[in-house]
């Protein structure tokens, strides 16, 4: 091989190569260095290790299934300390509840009070906002808490009913069975799709898919909330307008049409203190997002509101006819609801569809709100353990009355600024309602409905995140779109096919990327082994002889065709800028297989089409660092025979300093 | 910076850094190095040159859609050369046209009258095949050739009817409407489908969307081809067996029982000629396989057979009255059929599906056919111009009784093989196609059917190309995976079924490559500035307190959380091996960028947090080359400020030595 790495070439280059070999007795290490460098120039580009086809599956479905090895800790272990491990690692309570101390329990109870006290009027106004009667609301707020405290691995979340899967199972469920028309078939439905949630959540956990909720990305969930946060608005206008008449549809016109038709019950009483209410509560809202020390505040305002407004109605209810009010609650703990799981008949589907979308949008807020709060408390959540305790408290929780509940967004905030230290605050949320349920629903008889409408309108208003949105656009167009198109779709289409669009655009941004891949000419920074691309990086020269290409992307059907157009485009434009600024003629190409991840057989019978067809022009193809799937593949293939020893590098610049002297006349 | 390039670190670790620096005055060239190397160690990252919004979605386009730059010839070309440049670039003909001389004349009458001699047997059968009257096509053959060669860019495309297309027209028509049922209507469609196709064709590529056929990769055509060929062969037992009343499903098992069916049907005569030309169909096929030069048996045999058998059939038809014929045939050209075209009605879905379907499917084969032999004989075909051309040949052919057509992969092989030199042998083939519509069609009226049938099993058994599956299965399992689905799929279901679910696989392997992408821990190849995968070579070997951890795919919504977790593994298990195997802690996280190739907002927001995350447990993490618009989008979300200067290296080299340099103590 000779003389010819970077390095090696500027002593032979300056004549002192010959010097350089005559200090060996004076400075040893140097030469032993120059004669290693010497030997060694051109590395070999090694195949991986070998391994049999089952082998391989074995290591590609342990990297899809279980990318965080969950059984690392039982490595090494006693078998009486794998059982502990094991019971810790299916009920992370065993992990918790030995360590548990009095000051822990103080912190607990603190926040735990604080949430129950977001609970119960935001548990009785989501049902409302599932068009469910709203003491199924403080059932959920009741069950699905205990049993997340078993099995959750999150030391923040606070369990409950949440929005967006409230509004999603009322707007579903409402288009096929209005609550009016059937009360207990809307009930039964929900039940059902609650159950269809939960087993769909378990088993996303159980068969490791975690990732299928990945494809609802970032931009997605922040343009499908955004839509969701106004429609669920507009909806409140019912209740703080006082319209008794309102459209069950969900999409922005009817509802908007629907208000104005209306316009003959509007109750100005009612518009009147809710509008003064709605204002007390963004305000609280406001001071409390500002200063993070007063959060307190915004988090009993909503309470606040519904005792001050029961007691108004309560005072002046016979001046006050025109506002309606929640009405009898039946006191009492959940009642079994097995008997009402409905698994025959027409309306299956639609729960079953209702399920899979309530179960999908509440696992991934549960999951997004757990790993936030634990990123930010410096533990980890595992994701699939989560889909499990979620999914097995849903499916508890629709026999027990429950509705779907997650683990929402707003209250577990509220439950780590009033310091929550494990997930017995969430116990202690329950015992509260559990006390409600018992003893004081008949308070709530004169609570007015408007307030729970602006307690809704205060929650989800900061769903409606603009900002983020402005900077997707600065950072991310495709991303934006894929916002956009969610916030579109839900607002006017409908909840599952604008989630659709939004999932379809994001795909299709993959797609894009992989079938339009960037490439680029590399060129030499001087002085350094280092290749860059030359329209990034002023000072990287093009080498003479040779075109320097690098492809970003795997070689794959989707992008074999034009890769190759591109490729000879490149070639045509290299030899054309090497004659005008050079005056060499094109030698040789090299492609940086770096950033080619994989190639599938298209792209395989691509390569070995363009050696052929440069072969045909005289010109050399060389590769440049394959890695070892693409090495595999073109030994499988019979193609590396084909470029043979000299025609795979380790690194561009062995190959263009080997190349290159091999044209040399030979001393 | 001090002296920390991997080379000087040699010079330092050594302790000889001080002797080189002595040997200034006798070897000059050294020292400059060292110093060059000093003062050069650590190279900035580059963000690309800033273009607005705009100039980046022209850019973009561009990219998208003429990656090959097809005006490249125009520039700087004068206004007269400009327009004969467009008049060949949309007339390929006025390229060639004027220097066509006496000698290519030869090549291609030679040419023009071999694939005649195939194209008027193929032409009759592939009309049965598509349950048309044979004549449709002889029709189809005469009028879209003379189209292609004013408009085709390609030298040995022989075009005119093909199997798959008329396969597939013949399922999805029959299955509508049966042409017994009425055959007018059925007539009405199938050129409705072939003006459908085409204009789907041109305008796929005029709007250059060429790349729209790549998602048909090599390997789920071959299994579509396959799964095409034994069904058509399946349904040619019609004609060989000399069955009446036979099904017009597709689906292997309704054909195979239906040739059970109706064994009172068969009839011996037919069945011994039938089987007798075929295995003289093979025969000879076979032959010209093996010895390409013989390539003229194989071509003769078709028309030897057709007027061999109806030699046979004329002379004996008192005895063979149980062979069914051809029958009547018009003289005459093309009647024109624009008034035939349905554009309203209960069938209009069916044509438009049908014309879609047929339209994707005969371009592939056009396009790939085209391809094939142009880089064989080293000359460029530009797809989206081909598609064009393609595209306004079916549409002029579906007004003038033509159906779909389009470049034949067998007769295109024996126009090659027989030395065809331009698009002119088109011609004489229509010309000969034409002196047979006006003068020899009372010739086929008694033609029997079987071998009509015998030419279409010879014409589709190669398309069965079980050694490509078997290497499919050898170098590719998802390759494998979609050639098999799309075979089962057309055999068992529809062809669009089949197809939409190749389709999938090939999506589905493209997402599982960015969702799931490849990780690994890189350690240093001694003696050079080379890291590489530890696991592939051996050599390679961690470095004390780094963890070198390379990413194979950009970071997107769909793996950012995976490759978190990923990452957080492999930073525990590098933690672990360094304790173990070192004695020496992580201080800090190199990420090689190299073959990140993109990220979106999802991915930047994993990138902050796990800065953070790492930050808090006091590890550095720094990132190695990060490409172009990776760069640009961690610049524009802030995230490059968090990192710092010293947080994003040009080389993962670089960042080793300047950042282990820095721990060591100041002198």
């Amino acid at each position: 091989m000779g003389l010819n790495s970077n390095r090696v070439d500027h002593y032979s280059g300056s004549g002192h190569a010959g010097q350089v070999h005559t200090f060996e007795t004076t400075t040893t290490d140097q030469v032993t260095i120059t004669v290693s460098s010497e030997t060694k120039t051109v590395h070999n580009v090694c195949l991986p290790p070998k391994k049999s086809t089952l082998q391989k599956l074995r290591h590609r479905l342990s990297e899809v299934f279980f990318p965080d090895d969950p059984l690392h800790g039982f490595k090494n272990q006693s078998r009486l300390r794998k059982l502990i491990l094991a019971l810790q690692f299916f009920f992370p309570i065993f992990e918790w509840a030995p360590n548990y101390s009095f000051s822990l329990l103080r912190s607990d109870v603190v926040s735990g009070l604080t949430i129950a006290s977001l609970a119960i009027p935001q548990g009785i106004s989501y049902a409302k906002l599932a068009n469910l009667p709203p003491i199924i609301g403080l059932y959920s707020s009741f069950v699905p808490p205990l049993i997340y405290s078993v099995l959750g691995s999150s030391k923040h979340l606070a369990v409950g009913p949440v929005s967006i899967a409230s509004l999603v199972m009322g707007t579903m469920l409402t288009e096929a069975v209005p609550y009016n028309q059937d009360p207990v078939l809307y009930l039964k439905l929900a039940f059902t799709a609650t159950f269809v949630a939960g087993v769909f959540q378990a088993s996303l956990g159980l068969l490791r898919l975690g990732f299928v909720i990945d494809f609802l990305s970032k931009a997605t969930l922040l343009g499908f909330m955004a839509g969701a946060a106004v429609i669920v608005s507009l909806q409140q206008l019912k209740g703080l307008l006082g319209i008794v008449h309102f459209t069950t549809k969900m999409q922005i016109v009817p509802v908007l049409s629907s208000a104005i038709q209306h316009r003959n019950e509007w109750s100005w009483q009612t518009i009147v203190m809710g509008f003064c209410f709605l204002a007390f509560l963004l305000a609280t809202r406001h001071v409390g997002m500002r200063k993070p020390k007063l959060f307190w505040i915004s988090a009993a305002a909503p309470l606040a509101s519904v005792i001050l407004s029961t007691l108004i109605v309560t005072l002046f209810k016979s001046k006050l006819h025109g506002i309606a009010t929640i009405g009898h609650l039946e006191k009492g703990l959940n009642p079994p609801s097995s008997n009402m799981l409905y698994f025959h008949g027409q309306y299956l589907g639609v729960a079953i569809k209702t399920g899979i979308i309530t179960g999908i949008l509440s696992l991934t807020e549960g999951i997004a709100v757990g790993r936030t709060f634990a990123a930010l408390n410096d533990y980890q959540v595992d994701g699939n353990k989560e889909m499990i305790a979620i999914g097995l408290m849903n499916m508890a929780g629709s026999c027990s009355s429950c509705y779907v509940t997650t683990g929402s967004f707003s209250r577990s905030a509220v439950n780590a600024n009033a310091g929550a230290k494990t997930v017995v605050s969430n116990i202690i949320m329950a015992s509260t309602v559990l006390v409600t349920l018992l003893f004081l629903m008949p308070l709530f008889h004169y609570t007015p409905n408007l307030i729970l409408a602006a307690i809704i309108i205060t929650a989800v208003i900061g769903l409606i995140d603009y900002q983020s949105a402005i900077r997707l656009w600065k950072v991310d167009k495709l991303d934006f779109l894929a916002c956009l198109s969610s916030f579109l779709g839900v607002l006017m289409i409908s909840v599952p096919i604008g989630l659709a669009i939004a999932v379809g655009v994001s795909v299709f941004k993959i797609l894009l990327h992989v079938t339009r891949p960037n490439t680029g000419v590399l060129g030499n920074i001087p002085g350094t082994q280092i290749y860059q691309n030359v329209n990034r990086y002023r000072e990287a020269s093009r080498v003479p002889f040779f075109a320097i290409l690098g492809i970003e992307a795997p070689i794959y059907f989707a992008n074999a065709t034009y890769l190759q157009e591109r490729i000879l485009r490149w070639i045509r434009e290299e030899e054309e800028w090497l004659a005008a600024n050079n005056g060499s003629s094109l030698k040789c190409v090299i492609i940086d297989m770096t950033a080619v991840t994989g190639i599938d057989t298209s792209g395989l019978a691509m390569m070995k089409e363009l050696k052929k067809m440069l072969e045909k022009r005289s010109l050399q193809l060389v590769l440049a660092n394959p890695g070892g799937s693409v090495m595999e593949k073109l030994h499988q293939s019979n193609i590396l025979e084909s470029f043979g020893l000299e025609g795979v590098y380790l690194t561009v610049d062995e190959a263009v300093t080997d190349i290159s002297s091999s044209w040399k006349p030979q001393p």
